[in-house]
């Protein structure tokens, strides 16, 4: 592969993995702390008698984390130009602390501007714990430059 | 209003309003750093010379700013049990450094649980800079316990 990826570069299915990210505790409770202040995503003790039934990260800092991995995964590939529109998802599990969480993004829908010279690319992230099941479904909506 | 506010306090098209966010430099350039380090939330050169036209929030540190004005207005009088399944929103302007944010939340779905002693509330928050336009428009779907 040379040069960066352009709109054209990309197709349906096209597949890009991200991560590890490790998940610790202090970043879960410093996230919450500063975002998202609710007892179970800041003490373990409120955590285990909550519905979560243990520490577990705000739904937004798993966002968060899979922004990273996802950037990290395609920015040094791509001309892109940042996320733009309307991010959908669905929180699947809790992210735990000691979690190793990793991304497999894949290209789901193409569509060129009418008028300028990109494109949108939206990416299915699909965030994985260790164990293998699936904690997030991340739709993340990208502008890439035509080459 | 005496005791907190239970899923059957809950109707269609009650708001809560929330804010006011003062957005700084500073924290949009850490959150950048840590989870979206794309340039142009990073650096204003760069950010100028972007589709951006300037330095702006990742559009996930928005999404995380909107949860602390949610979280800070409804959770001190609702018996709420955390967010839960499929957010979903619509970045519709940059957010700025020295830009004073402020939510309106309106309930806009109410689904009882057939087996368990809540109910979901979802939310549409409206984020607001204080130029009045809208930034953000999210939809937070929250567990709400039964009286």
């Amino acid at each position: 592969m040379s040069g960066p990826l352009h709109f054209e570069d990309f197709h349906l299915g096209r597949r890009f993995d991200g991560g590890p990210y490790a998940v610790t505790r202090d970043e879960i409770v410093e996230f919450a702390a500063e975002f998202d202040a609710q007892p179970h995503h800041l003490d373990e003790e409120a955590a285990k008698r909550s519905i979560l039934g243990g520490l577990a990260a705000s739904g937004w800092h798993t966002c968060a984390m899979t922004m990273r991995m996802f950037a990290d995964a395609l920015m040094p590939l791509a001309d892109a130009r940042g996320g733009i529109g309307s991010p959908e998802g669905r929180w699947m599990k809790p992210v735990r602390p000691g979690d190793v969480l990793r991304i497999e993004a894949e290209v789901v829908d193409l569509k060129p501007s009418a008028s300028r010279p990109h494109g949108f690319v939206t990416f299915a992230c699909k965030v994985f714990s260790q164990r293998e099941q699936v904690a997030l479904i991340l739709m993340t909506p990208v502008i890439g430059m035509r080459s």
